[in-house]
Order: structure tokens, then C-alpha cells, then sequence
């Protein structure tokens, strides 16, 4: 059986954890033959031969046995240059780098057919869980109906701190920060990039249609507030950070990230912590829902692994689905059933309601619930951004139990 | 791309289910060319066009069209005719027979690699869940530690009805037949025979070796009393009929089917009803759960169909793990804590327990609680056959949450 001798970029917490990992498996046909770092004289938390560490990528782009790159660096615009730079030389490689490939995803599949060689990154969506392999591998027909899930393990955690744990919002975070799970940058996480991020690349092996993040509305849960964690708790449900691309007919079909009420009989409704779990909804079968650790050191490690495992026989995404006839179009035209609190009206003057349902008003807060469409969402976006705004999706259009 | 013409053996639920998915399923790039039956005049509750049926199967052993045979007869014996038939003609077969291939897997694994062919039959395990192939494929490296679940479908249903609604056992296993959750022959969902055989293939690829079924203890809920419900809910748990492949040191494993007592806090308390739920342990990632429709027709078929879209892609079983350095032993030298409820005690004389510790007599029943090792309950195991006995597993020596 072949050997897979890894170039790594990065020995940042996800590093440390495959070298622990590779470590750790006695069989695991793979070892670490180079690890490039910005700076080799740092000292780290983990034991790594001093001869294997460089600072200079051409170290392992031109060592001839490499055949693997393992990218796990946290700076997008860096992890793009090597990506791009290794796939052209022909030499396949596997990265966590979500916002990077959700940003760059039809150039480095065209890279990776043009030199005939691989990229892999199911460590890049949803840490432990294989989403994207079973996406693209066994739910590969069009009875694929939605994907909806929990993707972020960092704001997940602080929501269960909050809702399960009564603790206080900027509380939450910082645990979330000391314990690992957040990102390099959290309002990453908060403000629901990192959902989008992982939702476009989930998009792509579902339904084989790329969109470009910039034209997904997204909203976090940043602008949380005591108010809304009130609300939710009135009407018994949870709000969580939720991502989903819905086909909303045969042709058509949307997606977008976006807080959600979530009642107690949704399977999503127990996803706590830094677990994430993603539902696959299909013509057939019904729901099929996957949950595992998102977030952490070793679960995105292993997955990392996994990939590289995958390596040894020579896997490689097909992007199967992109070649289909008659793939569904992306839509904003679709409405939704949004709760919307503010502090003053100014700040959602520019949400185009269809029309509104409910409007509550004090001099602390007020909320409005409303039907509006994600184009106007859309349209509204920057005029909410870094407002105390707080938007929640109230789920209605989709079907019951999800 | 190339089509797939199906020769399709069988034409009851689940061969039903499959006409239908394919009918629906516009791209599939899947048809059904030949149906072969037992009765070709046999009126059927799906319209199939009259000259594609035949009782002949040379019709489509011959046929130089089809390029798929999908089997789904309920019959092992005549499935193991067929399946071995078209793999020596060099024939790629989907099937859903876990009795058939649990019982003679390495011979078909054989056959595959000598006329370079493929059997593929992630339906036969866990319905609509991916288990077979995310286990081949995913979680391919020596870091999986256990795989624990409710394989089977309708034992769970009759569980749920006993524990979730209160009805007798008997009107929930007459529910179960008729809602069609139930095999041809009940006896074998509630024996454990139907979870067994999918625990003997999961544990071929999710640690290479396999085990013959007849080497593996193997209870049932088929005496399940009211005495033993009572027991359960005074304590706070449930029983659910739970296969599971656990490793037990580096290099050994075990493997057995019984009814556990299971606490609220494990991911399998809330698989109820007709659905499976596997959890995936390993050393990283600590444990994922996958959750699905494990009975009906079209959840069957449904997996029926991603097999036969896998072969769009020539997919096969490599058996990776098989061909692993330091492959783990299968032991029953393992200590399990079990409750063993019964009626007099010449139905448990045969038990050769370790320790007793806890003893329980009444004139209507009674009940030991002791441990006693996996060897011993497979000595007395047909001493056991036939009597009003209940043997439940009391999950210790595994990790806390599973």
C-alpha cells in the first residue's frame, strides 16, 4: 500500500492535532515529512523535530517526496496562494480553509481538473460529521429536497450557555474563547460567515450549483440581547444559529443563514454545545439527521485525517451533480416569517415588509414580526450592519418536523 | 454518461418501492429493463408494463443490456443462487439480503475480486443510514473504537409502542406487521437474527474482519414481559434491542445483539418508532450519530437507489481494512453485567455466572442481576431457546454517553 508523505502548512491548534493524530495511529499509513511555520524558532506546546520545521514554502513544494499538502494555516488570502500554487503543480492537497474555498471553489475545481489532481476539505464544514463525502457520494441523485443544520460549533455553544445555562451572552463568548472553540476572529463565527462559508461548499455537493457567498443573506447573533432570549423562552423554543439551502420547487431552490426559533420537536432543537448536526431532507427518506463534534482540536484533526486516508486510494470530489442536466437555479424571491427587535425605528427603516403581523413597542425595546422576502433582506443588509439589530427566521414555509 | 439498465429481481415491498423512486426521480439515469418474479400473473399494486416482467432468470442473466442486477427477494437462499450467479458471470448486483450476505460474505467477496465485479449492499444495513459506506470510506483508519445501534427497525417500533404508549407487547408486534415495518418473518426482527446479520457486515468494514453469525451471541426481545417493562421504568430507562462491535483492547474485539437497559442520557434513548441510530465512536472524534428511517419501502429503496447511482461511478467495496497489518481478534472473553429475568430456576441453569449481585424471587418472577462473560452466555445460549427468559445487557464497562 502507498505512503502518504505530508507537507504541512500551519501547527496551529488543527496542526498540532494531526501530528498528535498521526502520532497516535499506529497504521495510519501517513506521516508528516515537512511542516512549514512563519516562524520556526516560536516555541510550541508540542514536541516536533527540529530538522522537518521550515518557514519556506518551496521546502515542500519542491521536495519530490511530498505527495500531499495538508493546509490548516488560518489566514485565507495565504491559504489561497499555496492551494492554488500546489494544485497547479499537480500536487493534491487537503485544507479546512472554509471561507478560502467557499470564496474560491469554481477556480480550484477548474485547477484541479486542469493538472489532474485533488483537492479535499470535508474538515472544512462541520468538524467531525461527513457532510460533504455523503453529499457527494451517496445522497447523489435529485431527491435532495434540503439541507438545513447547525454548522457552527463556536456561536452554538454560546447559545447553549445562554439558553441552557442562563449565562450571560459576553460570558459565553469568552468561554468559547478560552475553551478552544472559537475561530482566529470571532466575529467570524458570531455574524454567521462561517455558516455561510460551509453552506456554499455544502451547496455545491448537494445540488452542484455554486453561489457566491456575497450574494447569500447571512445574519448572526451578535446583536443578541436579553430581549430575544426572553421571547424565545416565552413561546418554549430555542433560538439557534441555523444555515439551510431548501429547494423551494422542482427549478428553484434558496439558501441563507439566519437565528431561527427552533422548537423542542425539531431534531436541531438537542444539538447543545459545540456539537453541530446537519438534517438531509429527501424525497424518500424522509430526514436523515448526522451529529457529531464540530469544533475542537482533535474532531477537525481527524477529519483532516480522513481526507488524507481517503488520499491513499486516490479519492477525489467529482462534483458529479455539477454535470447534471437541468440543475435548479438560486432564488431570493422566497418569503419568509422573520421576528425583527430594535431599539429605534430608524434602524429597520430599511426592511421592505410584505406585509406585518405583529408589532410590540417599550421604551427598552420593540419587535416587529413580519413577512419579507430575502431579496429585501438582502437589500437591507448593510443598513443593519452594526446596528442593535436582531433578526430570527420563524420557520413556516418548510415542512414540519426538521 | 453511461446508463444503468436494471435487472430486478423481486417485485414486493421493497422492489416496489424501487419502480416507484425510479419513475420519480427524473435524472437518474437509471431504468428498470427486465423484472423477474415468481408469478408473472400475480395482479401487484404498481402498474409495470406486462413484457418487461419474466419468472425466467436467464432473461436477464442473458440480457447484454443490463448492466445491474438489483435483487430484493425476501428469500436467502434463492438470493445467494442469484447473487453468486451474476457476480461469476462478472455481473455487478445491488442487494438488500443481510442474512444472505452476512452468512457467506468472504465467499462473496471472493467472487468479486476473481471476476472483477462488484456487490454493493448499503441498504441491507440501517435502511436509509449510510453506515456501510461511511464506514468503508470515512472512517477508514484504525481510530474507530465502537459502533453501537438500533439496527433494527421494527423491534424499535414495538419497543416504542411497549415503552412510549403503553400497549401490550403483542398488539404492537400485530401494529408493526401491519404497517409492513416487520420482515417476512417476524421472528427474525425480534429474535435479534436481523440485527445480528447487519452487525456481522457493519463490522467487516468498520474493522476488517469478519465474524460468522453463528459464533456471536444473539438475544432477542421475544419474551419480553410487563415484569421486565416495570423494571426498566422504575429505574428510568428504556430497553432497546442494541447491536454493537466494540474494540476491547489494541488488539481485540467483540461483538453481540441483546436488549439494554438504556438511560436518558445516551443518544440512543430517543431513536424511537421505526427509525435506526448508529453511533460511531472513535478516538478523535469521540462519537457521531446518524439517525434515519430504518424500515419501509421507500427509505429502503431510497438506499437501494444510491447504490445503484453509485455503480453510475463503477463505486465498489475495496474491503480496505481487510487487508490491514495487526487486524484485531474477535474475543468473548469480555465480562458483560446483565439482567436475566425468568420463571423457575431451571430456565437459567445453565448460566455460568461469574458474581451474582443481585438476586430477585417472587411466585410470578424472578431475576438475577450478575456478570458473567460472553463465552458462557454462548454455551447456554440454546439451553435458553424457547423459554420465557429475558436476558438484557447493563451497559459498564463502555464509555458513559453512548
Amino acid at each position: 500500500m502507498k505512503q502518504i508523505k505530508i507537507g504541512l502548512f500551519g501547527l496551529g491548534v488543527v496542526g498540532r492535532g494531526i501530528v498528535q493524530i498521526i502520532k497516535d495511529a499506529r497504521n495510519a499509513h501517513a506521516e508528516i515529512h515537512r511542516i512549514c511555520v512563519r516562524d520556526i524558532n516560536r516555541p510550541r506546546p508540542i514536541q516536533v523535530p527540529r530538522e522537518i520545521l521550515t518557514d519556506n514554502p518551496d521546502d515542500i513544494f519542491n521536495d519530490p517526496e511530498i505527495n500531499l499538502i495538508v493546509e490548516v494555516i488560518s489566514d485565507a488570502e495565504a491559504s489561497y496562494r499555496l492551494v492554488t500554487e500546489a494544485l497547479r503543480r499537480g500536487i493534491p492537497v487537503v485544507s479546512g480553509n472554509k471561507a478560502m474555498i467557499a470564496r474560491h471553489l469554481p477556480e480550484l475545481i477548474y485547477l484541479q481538473n486542469c493538472n489532474n489532481t485533488a483537492l479535499l476539505y470535508d474538515a472544512s464544514s462541520c468538524g467531525s460529521i461527513p457532510v460533504i463525502r455523503n453529499l457527494e457520494e451517496y445522497y447523489d441523485n435529485d431527491l435532495l429536497l434540503e439541507v438545513k443544520g447547525i454548522l457552527n460549533g463556536s456561536s452554538n455553544y454560546i447559545l447553549s450557555r445562554v439558553f441552557d445555562h442562563g449565562e450571560d451572552y459576553h460570558d459565553a463568548l469568552a468561554k468559547a474563547q478560552r475553551l478552544g472553540f472559537a475561530e482566529a476572529d470571532p466575529t467570524f463565527d458570531i455574524q454567521g460567515y462561517d455558516s455561510l462559508f460551509k453552506l456554499v461548499i455544502i451547496t455545491v455537493h448537494a445540488l452542484g450549483v455554486y453561489v457566491n457567498p456575497d450574494d447569500v443573506f447571512t445574519a448572526g447573533i451578535a446583536y443578541i440581547s436579553d430581549d430575544d432570549i426572553q421571547y424565545a423562552r416565552e413561546k418554549g423554543v430555542k433560538i439557534k444559529l441555523v444555515a439551510q439551502v431548501v429547494k423551494v420547487s422542482d427549478d428553484r431552490f434558496t439558501l441563507f443563514v439566519m437565528p431561527e426559533f427552533v422548537s423542542p420537536s425539531k431534531y436541531i432543537y438537542s444539538v447543545d454545545d459545540e456539537y453541530n448536526g446537519v438534517v438531509i431532507r429527501g424525497e424518500c427518506y424522509d430526514r436523515q439527521f448526522m451529529f457529531g463534534k464540530g469544533a475542537g482540536s482533535l474532531p477537525t484533526a481527524s477529519s483532516i485525517l480522513s481526507d488524507v486516508m481517503a488520499r491513499l486510494h486516490d479519492y477525489r470530489y467529482e462534483y458529479k451533480k455539477m454535470h447534471y442536466m437541468g440543475l435548479p437555479e438560486y432564488t431570493t424571491d422566497v418569503r419568509l416569517k422573520v421576528y425583527v427587535r430594535y431599539r429605534i425605528p430608524e434602524q429597520i427603516a430599511a426592511l421592505e415588509f410584505d406585509e406585518i403581523s405583529e408589532r410590540y413597542q417599550s421604551a427598552a425595546h420593540s419587535y416587529v414580526i413580519g413577512d419579507i422576502s430575502i431579496a429585501n433582506l438582502i437589500k437591507a443588509r448593510h443598513a443593519l450592519d452594526n446596528r442593535d439589530v436582531f433578526i430570527c427566521n420563524i420557520p413556516r414555509f418548510f415542512l414540519d418536523r426538521d
